[in-house]
């Protein structure tokens, strides 16, 4: 390739809608362009290193005995409608009509479409265990696109589906996966991609674990022990909480007139608020109830959890008229008159002695209550988020905060979809019964992002050998007395016939090449100058500026291959 | 690969639906599944052969200085304003409106998102010419759907866009890419394949070609000189015409009652239809004022090439009360009250002589109208259908017709494009000039499609070398007395290291896994039997049935290896 015919502008001005170093590389480096919020046309670089990102999942998906598949980016309605996402995912999933007015979807995930051609197709129990992976375009309407290709609207997604008779055949093939994708991220530039605990979120199912890239643009918290292997996402995250206080109190109620918060009320009683108990009220989906959390009062209700447990969607309440019965403000668990409210003790409270309650009265709180004597059948989970510096559920360890950006998960979902679907399959005893599933998901592009998070510096990306646009970037730098194109060519010429060449034909000056190298980011670098040659020599260097040094003109192919096996 | 693992059932049914051989076959064979009308999801062995098409087109585009790119699927219904699309098609195109109200639609064709691309990128002359390709998902919400992947809703589409700064080079490079289509086709099997002169439709511009596979599920119609190459499509194809009557005749006026066809007419005065003129009227799309075409009474007109004429949409004229003056069914171009409709002649008129015309009363023709001598400023163009067995316009052969499938085109776009999107680039003479444009597509299922019609026998598809989803294919027969697995297993781990194999290592009888290999296809099978195994041999034969041996079951690389040279 030559650079003088390589499409794409690069420029020295950070781009001012670019925040994070991902997104204005691949801006400046002329990688990828906005068409529209969220959507974006791939140059000819960045097409070069997703290409190679794909072929490297592609070969350990197959690997793994994965089959490579095509389902369409255009859904029928209906294939939604019986796994029920039709109506339960939100704005999110692209609807519209064809033009026969029939519903159509633009996938956004494919578990539907995975399900609908296996369940015609392995029918019976000899067909166990297969997987079936595409690597193809989705589309998430997504409120909050930002930060180039880390969180986009239009995407490519490997996606990957497992059919299993057995919940312990998922779990070793799981196993495998998470350990294909462990050399996947390895091979790719980014070793340092940890795995953690997630939560299922709209897939369903119950295991799941997370792919994070450990990075300060990362939107994601990882909770991640100082001391053992323990790593989790905030959804699912637990830590061990010694008990507040430890001796019973007296029961008494006290005055604490416009006391509504917790700090409020510590304060007027002059005690820490890890002392106290306080009371959060939510709306469930589908459910008339409110929905009663008590909770330490030094800590929070982490809503994922929360939703996990009582399986519904959850809001804030709001219907405070609906229940005059309840006392907003002061509201404990102690002779509470609630009625059809469904309540939700979590874990933290369940050894606590002598704490200030809400008195269920305004202006009134009670001091002295302990949950184990004083409050019968509660109903304990654990709900609350997890505090940077708490101890680890696994060891001693202190739990430590990180920010994270996902870059590939997987999940046991077990018979969500094909249970939903009707798919069966004939097993040995002549019996019909639903296959298990797993899902395994990469996104590519966010992938690339997050290499170039990984792996830069000051003047651009420093890419991989394994994934880099090409392998080796010959800048000829002109000269008014010397035919320095006729020595460049001969070069390129020679490489090219065994690596990926790209090659500064253009009459800039030496600057401008060299800016430009750096935003191609490619690993190796030839340097050929007046001066140099002069000595019969050129400049090899790589990109990571590590190795400089000159060779003579006759070894540059010895030393060129040299350098790329070093760094591949 | 094992067969046991496959995944796809294979059957003997003919399904119902289905009327093509490759809709056959892709479903025999489980190649592909209908998930709803016109899309498709496609199995592992349909995915393998698009894998290896589109690595071949890819090659071919990188050969012609291809970049290969990746424009979004998604698109912001804006940027089809900016050319006029967006209201200009109609509902083949799919439009939706995001979660923030904005107009989207499906990319059916990328023309925009190469220009917004583009045109911020290639700012200079120097940028130029150069070409970008993408291999994606296009969404096309055709009426039609039919044939399995012949006509399809979604597709995955190669489409290539070529920018210059002068026609010449445009000229240059469109014919560059018209021989790298002819070695694609040639390479994935299908060398047959035929160039044709075609319209370009809804993509504007002037000159565009189609390749079309010959075979008679095609649903155009291809015209072919059975003496020089002159080849084309009905809608552009044009033929020479020997004059019907080269006498002079003698004006006279004559009762026809209620002779409203021209076969009436021809049959009531006693004259070939040739020796006739017909009138055809039309509504012109944004026109007022009706169209009139004459021609000849035993041609028919080509509404594909009027539109190109009269440079916009043509239904048939309904409103013959607006028009009081013009007498349907009696009209004529002599003494003709035509007032503002626009009047044109096919040339097949150009020279007739003695002509039978509408008298333009009813009831009422003229006899004896020669075209030169009797109607002045006539306006001639050649909108005629051409009839099997006309003289080819380029030669003295005959035109002949066949059906064909188009499984490629070819556009000189021009400045359709570039010009209403407002591209730019600075030339060499300091001003903006605006670039002229190609584009080039290669449908990848439909191609897929067409290999089975052209290289199929009455048990299966007999893929190419070049495309099939695997090389070699192994027959493990079973046996109670021999281990055959072991053996299966040896040759099938030997011809792996080198070469794509599956094996059936299903339990079932020699019928059912040779029925299936010939689903499959696969050019080169290795069957291993107990009975030749007692002699020390295995069975080699390729898919097309012109080799059947037994080899030395040492020898059995070595022979597979001389089989693969030789079919590649």
């Amino acid at each position: 390739m030559l650079m003088s015919k390589l499409l794409g502008e690069r420029f020295k001005e950070k781009p001012g809608e670019a925040t994070s170093i991902s997104h204005i590389y691949l801006l400046r480096g002329g990688y990828v362009r906005q068409v529209t919020n969220g959507i974006y046309s791939l140059l000819p670089p960045a097409k070069r290193v997703v290409s190679k990102i794909e072929n490297i999942i592609r070969q350990e998906m197959d690997a793994i005995d994965g089959q490579e598949v095509l389902f369409p980016v255009a859904l029928p309605g209906d294939l939604w409608r019986e796994s029920g996402r039709f109506d339960a995912v939100g704005s999110e999933l692209v609807r519209f009509k064809d033009r026969g007015g029939k519903d159509m979807v633009l996938g956004m995930t494919h578990e539907e479409a995975a399900v609908h051609l296996a369940r015609t197709e392995a029918k019976s129990y000899n067909n166990y265990p297969f997987m079936i992976y595409q690597i193809q375009t989705k589309f998430r309407d997504e409120p909050r696109a930002r930060g180039g290709l880390i969180r986009v609207r239009e995407f490519t997604m490997k996606d990957a589906y497992s059919f299993h008779t057995s919940q312990e055949d998922l779990e070793a093939y799981y196993e495998q996966c998470l350990q294909a994708y462990h050399r996947i991220f390895a091979r790719a530039g980014v070793p340092e991609t940890v795995c953690v605990q997630s939560d299922t979120g709209m897939m369903g199912g119950k295991v799941a674990h997370e792919f994070m890239l450990l990075t300060d643009i990362g939107e994601d918290t990882i909770i991640i022990c100082d001391s053992c292997d323990y790593q989790s996402n905030m959804e699912v995250a637990t830590g061990k909480l010694p008990v507040a206080t430890t001796e019973e109190g007296t029961i008494e109620e006290v005055h604490t007139p416009n006391a509504h918060t917790i700090e409020e009320v510590a304060n007027m009683l002059g005690v820490t608020a890890d002392k106290t108990l306080k009371a959060c009220v939510f709306e469930m989906e589908g459910h008339k109830e409110p929905l009663i959390v008590f909770i330490r009062g030094d800590l929070q209700v982490n809503e994922a959890k929360l939703q996990k447990v009582v399986k519904a969607t959850i809001t804030p309440f709001e219907k405070y008229e609906d229940t005059p019965n309840l006392c907003f403000g002061f509201m404990g668990p102690y002779n509470l008159d609630a009625r059809d409210a469904k309540i939700i003790f979590d874990e933290s409270l369940r050894n606590e002695k002598n704490l200030v309650v809400g008195g269920n009265k305004k202006d009134y709180h009670i001091k002295g209550i302990s949950i184990s004597r004083d409050i019968k059948d509660a109903d304990f989970h654990d709900v609350a988020e997890v505090l940077e510096g708490q101890e680890c559920p696994c060891c001693h360890g202190k739990l430590q905060f990180k920010r994270g950006v996902e870059v590939g998960n997987i999940f046991q979902l077990g018979t969500r979809y094909s249970e939903s679907m009707g798919m069966t399959y004939i097993d040995s005893d002549g019996k019909a019964k639903t296959p298990i599933m797993g899902c395994y998901g990469i996104g590519v592009g966010r992938l690339l992002a997050c290499i170039i998070e990984a792996r830069h510096d000051e003047w651009g990306p420093i890419w991989p050998m394994s994934v880099a646009p090409w392998q080796v970037h010959i800048c000829v730098l002109k000269s008014k007395k010397t035919d320095m194109d006729a020595i460049g060519n001969e070069i390129y010429n020679k490489l090219s016939s065994k690596y990926e060449v790209i090659m500064d034909d253009r009459n800039v000056g030496a600057g401008v090449q060299f800016a430009d190298a750096d935003l191609l980011g490619i690993p190796v670098r030839v340097v050929v100058g007046e001066k140099n040659l002069k000595e019969g020599k050129v400049e090899l260097m790589t990109r990571d500026k590590s190795v400089k040094k000159l060779v003579d003109l006759g070894d540059v192919e010895k030393e060129v291959a040299a350098l790329i096996a070093e760094l591949s």
